[in-house]
């Protein structure tokens, strides 16, 4: 083991590793649709993939705990086999992580988020925790981070959901999610969602259903292994600098 | 009266009113210090103002609430008069308020917003409380929307707290927030915050007294009418357009 | 400025006031019917001014905080633009502002109330508070120990909302929330309620529909300037006198 | 049996008695301090005593309930054996007491309650079932009513605890509840809750140690079986007269 | 008295016993129906009774504190009568004991529970308790430890409910619960409950009704003084016994 | 894939089951100290591993939810590396579970929890979301029904974790778990648990700690593939049968 992955280690394990161990990551993913070509644990597993790579970098100064592998998704409710937490569960079940850590002596914690639709909740998370329990919680969007691999690698406008990032991001990671035979763009509907897209004056909730009738946007067609490794090496670069200058300078 | 203003009327103008109304525009400020030159109450008085002009262009299809004077202010706390409700107070007043003005018929609810801290918590809201009361909850920072004008007239890399920005919205809206004799620039100290900002890999809480030392940060001392004037009007004229599509067409 | 009005002052000014301050004045309105000849936000802005008022016969030992503008007005609930907190809303924000306040080095708080449908919460809130929070938590009714001035002026057996006693106020206080060409004696309807007043064997909660189909009680008709200054400076003596003894001595 | 009492009755009985039954009378009362001549649970007690005789004049109309043994006592917990709810407990139980009778076809409830402290929260608790649950919840302090016999009787200017008034009612109800031998005014301590008993401009939480050295006010030795017989029977006859007018008319 | 009874004592007794007291007993039991021949207060009754013999037996050790004297009854609610209290609502009235009882130099509680659907939710109780306030929180089914005298005396495969073994425990503790004129077996309905009971694969929630018809299960006829008085006082024995372990040795 | 595995399915995947699925399985498991032998998410993943295997058995009629992959474990908070939800918590995740299934068309669901220390908690979400959602929620611990193999193949008196039971599930379901060269008999402390073992009078909580010090009971040594083989089967077969039973019959 290459990292400290806490949900295969045994408790004598534990104990060495804390001698070392700065960061806890929690991976905080979800459970929803992702259109006809990607599984309904997408979210969940690239968060636990990134995580691990991430404590990789950061070893011995990081651990992983278990995933947090359902998460705010009331906007996917209509497809089926979506699961939502509500945000106030989400940030229980963030604290009680949080407190149980703490007990074991950890003061520093990353919730590497792969699912858009937490970030809010994660944001208060970040505020209510910290102060409460009186430790550092910080928390990433998993590949928002690669801005230039992005920039270079998704050509559609609308994107950022089983799109042609997403895919990519998958085909590198956890390949299992995909269905190859099934890839398709987004099937967009008009609507007033265009109103509420990040950077218009008015946001607010919207189901996806409402957007794209086979639950994707972008284009996952335009997916490649290539964009994925960029996307996630320059993320994981981003990321582990930016925690070895807060952690260990 | 060019607008509705519920404060100021009663009941049986109320009960005219919502033959033509459509939306409920609830201001949502904050109580915190805003360095050496200007009133704590400037994000709760700027978001007032922002609502009464905007029910003004939407007239005689909005009315404007009573203001969520205090909103989530824990990162100024260590500033005297600073004074914070915990995320899941606002919603809970988010949440009543919107519950009482559905028994008057209405279902749709803009949350204009002054402060940068509540928008986690607002994006919450918006999504559990449309889902909960089966109503429309949109939100928006008062003068986001005002690109070009902003572009054209805030020239610090950094800002939004009691900077040129803010200030000169107060001078075109509520100059009485202002201590013309006091108007400082943000005396910035360094720290970890710098690795925390927008548009950072990572995010996450930090006070603000670990940024600046006299709460601001900006410039203050480049403020100006015309430059309040601007953002404001852009600002309006952006979220009227958006308003009006989404309720009128 | 004759007192220390926390939504005006700066974080520097704060800092000068608290060397003297040994109280915050909290303003607790509500936002809620009043008939045709007053305006909805009637109780919150006679709390606001009755707490400014207060506050310059203190100086300089008391502050006011933001005014708490909505109460529990669930009896209102069936007239037009009538907004109500659940009583346990409303105690979750008074305890995070005296949370906040408490930070700042405050220790004794006034909730200086003007809606008698508050009083039950405001009581229940001054148990829990003082006790958790290990403060002093006190609460007033405006203008309810004004009792010789109410005795002479009041003569409606059944008064308390909109009536002679509060359009008085109202004359004196803040006159702008009066239609003075509207004014009405309530419109009283028979009902289960009066079995149910203050007084009565029975007390529990009905709507204020089922007794008055104006949404007044009493006589507004009768109000008067001079019952107004009467009425409030007289309450003003009393609750200043308590304060000092309880305060300052 | 000649009243109702639900916890001696099984289903069956129930179910013949809800064919007349048009209220359920909830006892609640307190487990707390009354001095060195009263038994801690004199308030569950003489709740309890009471509703059975109120049950009795409103035979078959009416049914007791459990009684509510613990209240709202944090103003004695520094006395030995006082318990206290919080007042959100106090609701709750409430709530769920309500929410059953509900199911068995019951849409009428007085709380019947013997303890002072406890008066807001029921208020609140009225207020917040009747409109969540969609039934009529009244409330009553128990002898509140028998303002002739009070007056007539009663004559220490501090009273209400351990006192003649509450002395004599237990002698006429529950006689075991006192310790004869032991019978003592209140022994009063001089503090700030002179400025916060009723009738003054303020009030506020305190301890009941700040008042009384031995837990009482008032003058339990000028107690007498007389006066607790006519105490009570003229608050029976004044609840019931209202209760048939209200349930029955 | 020959045991503390909280309930009967004056602040200055429960004072004194303090001195020697080192395990607060309270009693927990349910309101709900027992079938044509038991009343409903059957569960409380019985908690009450078993816990006055366990302090007898620790006496000067132990004190008995109210009862709560309703409990987790949702499986009962088809029968008429029976009030039920949300587990959360029992959890939140044990804290409040066990906290008031704290302040009062008490660390040693247990549960003395007369009624089986309690028992999870105060193993929850046990354990969120025992660590939020830093004290010992046991629990015990009444008579559960009299495994010799059940095996001997009860004879219906599925019993618990009113049955032999329950009316043979009132007969000894509490005849008048009993309607001895009423007794009957068990009307057993099919359903799924077979395959829910303990002891099965699966467990599960379902409603008494589904399983008998008359409320009760078990053969009533067959209760006996002498059956209920060796339950009770082998049981009793087994409770003293191990409290005498952990408390005193 | 010969079972319904939501976690590896896309939307339309999950439409297409969903016309023969009538049983959702939450695998409930836990991250706590599993001995020295033995991974910290050992409950999780036989949790996991179970509800396939059950799945595969019950298939066209079943799905497998994702993991609740952590439990209440406060009991084993101070080994290194253990995570505990409040109860509280673990009840709002699977409310918020079962709340989404149902909008998908789900009504039955089985909790298949691998963690002892869960069972109360998972007793009173049973009773509580069965009735607030109006669905059937079943309960079971993975492989309490496998009663004859357990009772051949365990001889431990004192065993149910981390001991030759679940090491030789393990065995058979995940030896990745298992720290083959580790293996250990547990190494018990004498204290009061001995008191509050299940069979004894008294329940109550104690930590793990003051019962072994290397975090197992029972004989790791003595487990093995075969016995964890006939626990399993035994036990699945028991499950299927039950839930064939309750669902297609």
């Amino acid at each position: 083991m290459d990292f400290y992955d806490l949900t295969k280690m045994t408790w004598p394990e534990v104990a060495e590793a804390l001698k070392t161990v700065k960061l806890a990551i929690i991976p905080v993913g979800a459970h929803e649709q992702h259109g006809p070509h990607m599984a309904e644990s997408c979210d969940a597993v690239l968060a636990e993939s990134m995580s691990h790579r991430l404590a990789q970098k950061l070893h011995p100064y990081a651990l992983v705990t278990p995933t947090v592998n359902m998460g705010v998704s009331i906007h996917h409710i209509h497809f089926p086999g979506t699961i939502t937490l509500k945000p106030s569960t989400l940030i229980s079940v963030l604290r009680d992580m949080i407190w149980s850590l703490k007990q074991h002596g950890l003061r520093n914690f990353l919730l590497l988020n792969a699912h858009g639709g937490n970030q809010s909740t994660l944001s208060v998370a970040s505020a209510e925790i910290s102060q409460e329990l009186d430790v550092k919680v910080y928390y990433a969007k998993t590949t928002a981070s690669a801005k230039a691999a992005i920039k270079q690698h998704v050509h559609s406008t609308l994107f950022g959901h089983s799109c042609e990032r997403e895919v990519s991001e998958a085909m590198y990671l956890a390949p299992q999610l995909i269905r190859q035979d099934k890839l398709e763009k987004g099937v967009i509907v008009e609507g007033d969602w265009r109103l509420l897209r990040p950077g218009q004056p008015l946001q607010g909730h919207y189901y996806y259903d409402e957007m794209t009738s086979n639950g994707c946007i972008g284009d996952a067609t335009a997916a490649s292994l290539e964009a994925g490794r960029e996307i996630v090496e320059e993320a994981l670069e981003q990321l582990s600098l930016a925690l070895r200058k807060l952690l260990l300078s």
